[in-house]
């Protein structure tokens, strides 16, 4: 049969809607400045889809930096990946900066989040070691467990008993194989925005042997008393052992690094596939980082202001009745109940009718049947931003309650 | 044991040499504007590393564009993955300009070349395909295979027979499974320069049913009488069902697409993992993007003064007796024999003493034994430049048949 034909008939569970939801749940365009209120389809909204936490995306200092950086370099340079013609000073800079900041021996830079880690993994294991990992890891996480020849055993999301049973599990058949264990979680989920149990898995290292990975993608810059993220908040940041962290979060930018002792962090620059085979993090992407990293160091008022933000967010959602789930951390689900017509009618209401534009997260992001809206509050939103989505929301349960929205179709306007 | 220790014994094939050849033969600062001359390590050398083919890195244009693009959206723009909360415009423009460009109905944007091939195959292949491929693929490729679990059969580097021989097995094996076959090979191969077989892969089409995949990541921009690539080249460019390339070489930038018919574009821009679970090609990059491929298109004096370049330098190598193997593109490998000290001995004279930089291509990059010299030739360079370094690997290949290069050691200045 024709590779192509049974594609093309199912598109998947988000493209069979594509027809309708295009450029609407999908796939929208946002438009005018990256900030709590932006364009969409010509009319201003308030935006709680952008993961632009410390609001730097914006910031005049920040903007100031990527202009004059890609003045003085273009977007080209430097051409070529790091280990043949890629490598500059300011990118070993960033590494050096970044490796203090989450106060590690040495850093890794990578050209993107998604398959720097990816590869890392990949790099990490060989057919002997075992993999010991939350269910709940990020794609990026699952894409590198994918390559991975040898066994791998999950645990329950957050679930410390079941942890240990598969780091015994992984402790018995290292004897046969002869490997390592790695050990893999999230500092914080970003689907449910609860943290990783960092500290209950560096406990278990009194008793088992293994090293631990950590991707704080959401955890960067919004967590601990510097922003060092979810390990410094739990007050375990010395037990990771390999730290990761996009820079498309906090740092309001592209690529990311991982962090850890020299002697691994040296073994990963020169057999990190991904890395070795394409180009280089652009130079005026890494000199904007550096500045991104300054202002995260130099303005603790940024993670005040979102810290703010996101108290009164959740305590609104919670006060009026919201199911949050277990977030401890700025990503705010607001899990609803209904039929998925019903939650799509509800967020086409808030976005046409309240001005409210929030994301609506379904398989295969998340496990099939469940919907959640997820708000992003950031140092960029106001507290009037927050009042008139917590009413919003209020009015839009009461239309949801009296069946308004029980619509067979996605309402798409 | 612990997974590191055997890593950090270990540090691979390159990463042992790291403590002499560290910022010299691996991870070199090239520095100064992108160009045919360029300093390292503070003196002007004459630079065969970087895969600037039409000399638009520093084209006066797209410096301008980069800079007034950055200075517009700054380099967080758009903020989020791009069916999320990260299309643009600007994205949908470069889309449809560069279908045009390749004669395609349709094309998808990735983020970053090498996860966005990556997450392709493994969207298109179930366990039921199978996938038939050359040996030489990039490593991007066959980071795709290893995410496939179903069959792969590898048929011997652009050998016709055997890949016909693959499609075969293919075949048959498809009647037990039930799925479909894709083939996947390379415009240009970037190693030796040599175009793939897409003529005679695409006349096996009569026969078998497969569809095919090139990768063509040196071909864009360099080949091809509107510089479509390999498949214009070969006129076989509708034969061709996806096609891919970065944007990392000839478009002097990053991020990369791939093209097709409408439907199974479709199909992709929804079900790309890399691409739903990660950050949009930033904005800055899409609009210098945009006039990169106008400059590709509107100038074609470009690619005909890379290929006078080309000419000029293949044909002086040949004269002069080196050995460049069956390139038919503008990468140009020069195959040396002698041990690996000797090589790396000659490569460290020819930039010292002659300024002279290129790049040597060792394991795991080629196969084990092997080394080359990888030179490539762009319209930035000069008939100057090409006359200094025929010359100045005429006197070393002197002083390595005189065996001055034979020392043990790797001699980092």
């Amino acid at each position: 049969m024709d590779i192509f034909e049974k594609l093309i008939k199912n598109l998947g569970p988000i493209g069979r809607h594509s027809d309708r939801a295009h450029e609407y749940f999908a796939f929208p365009k946002l438009e005018g400045e990256l900030s709590n209120r932006m364009l969409f389809r010509g009319k201003e909204k308030i935006v709680w889809s952008l993961n632009n936490y410390l609001g730097l995306a914006n910031h005049p200092e920040v903007r100031k930096t990527d202009a004059e950086a890609a003045a003085r370099y273009g977007l080209a340079y430097p051409m070529g990946a790091r280990m043949m013609s890629g490598n500059s000073d300011y990118h070993n800079q960033l590494e050096r900066e970044l490796s203090a900041f989450v106060k590690k021996e040495d850093t890794v830079l990578f050209n993107y989040g998604y398959q720097g880690i990816m590869s890392a993994i990949d790099a990490l294991c060989s057919r002997r070691d075992v993999v010991v990992y939350d269910a709940e890891s990020h794609a990026c996480i699952m894409d590198g467990l994918r390559l991975h020849p040898g066994h791998r055993y999950v645990f329950k999301h957050n679930d410390a008993e079941d942890c240990e049973k598969q780091l015994k599990r992984a402790t018995e058949m290292i004897k046969t194989t002869g490997g390592g264990i790695l050990v893999i979680t999230e500092g914080v989920f970003g689907m449910a925005g609860d943290q990783g149990i960092l500290k209950e898995i560096a406990a278990l290292k009194q008793r088992y042997a293994f090293r631990l990975l950590v991707d704080d993608a959401h955890g960067f810059g919004t967590m601990g008393a510097t922003g060092a993220g979810a390990g410094e908040e739990q007050g375990v940041q010395d037990q990771i052992d390999l730290y990761f962290s996009t820079f498309a979060k906090s740092m309001a930018s592209i690529g990311g690094f991982m962090s850890g002792d020299k002697a691994i962090i040296t073994y990963l620059r020169y057999n990190i596939r991904s890395q070795i085979f394409a180009k280089s993090l652009p130079m005026a992407i890494v000199i904007g980082n550096l500045k991104r990293l300054e202002l995260l160091r130099s303005h603790p008022e940024l993670k005040e202001t979102l810290w703010d933000k996101v108290r009164k967010l959740q305590e609104g959602l919670r006060e009026r009745g919201f199911n949050i789930g277990k977030t401890n951390s700025p990503v705010t689900p607001v899990y609803m109940s209904g039929t998925v017509p019903e939650a799509t009618a509800m967020a086409a209401d808030l976005r046409e009718n309240y001005d409210i534009f929030c994301s609506i997260v379904v398989y295969p992001v998340i496990p099939k049947g469940q919907i959640i809206y997820r708000l992003t509050p950031t140092a960029a939103h106001t507290d009037e931003d927050i009042e008139l989505t917590l009413n919003a929301f209020s009015e839009a349960r009461k239309k949801l309650d009296a069946k308004v929205y029980d619509v067979a179709e996605i309402p798409v306007v």
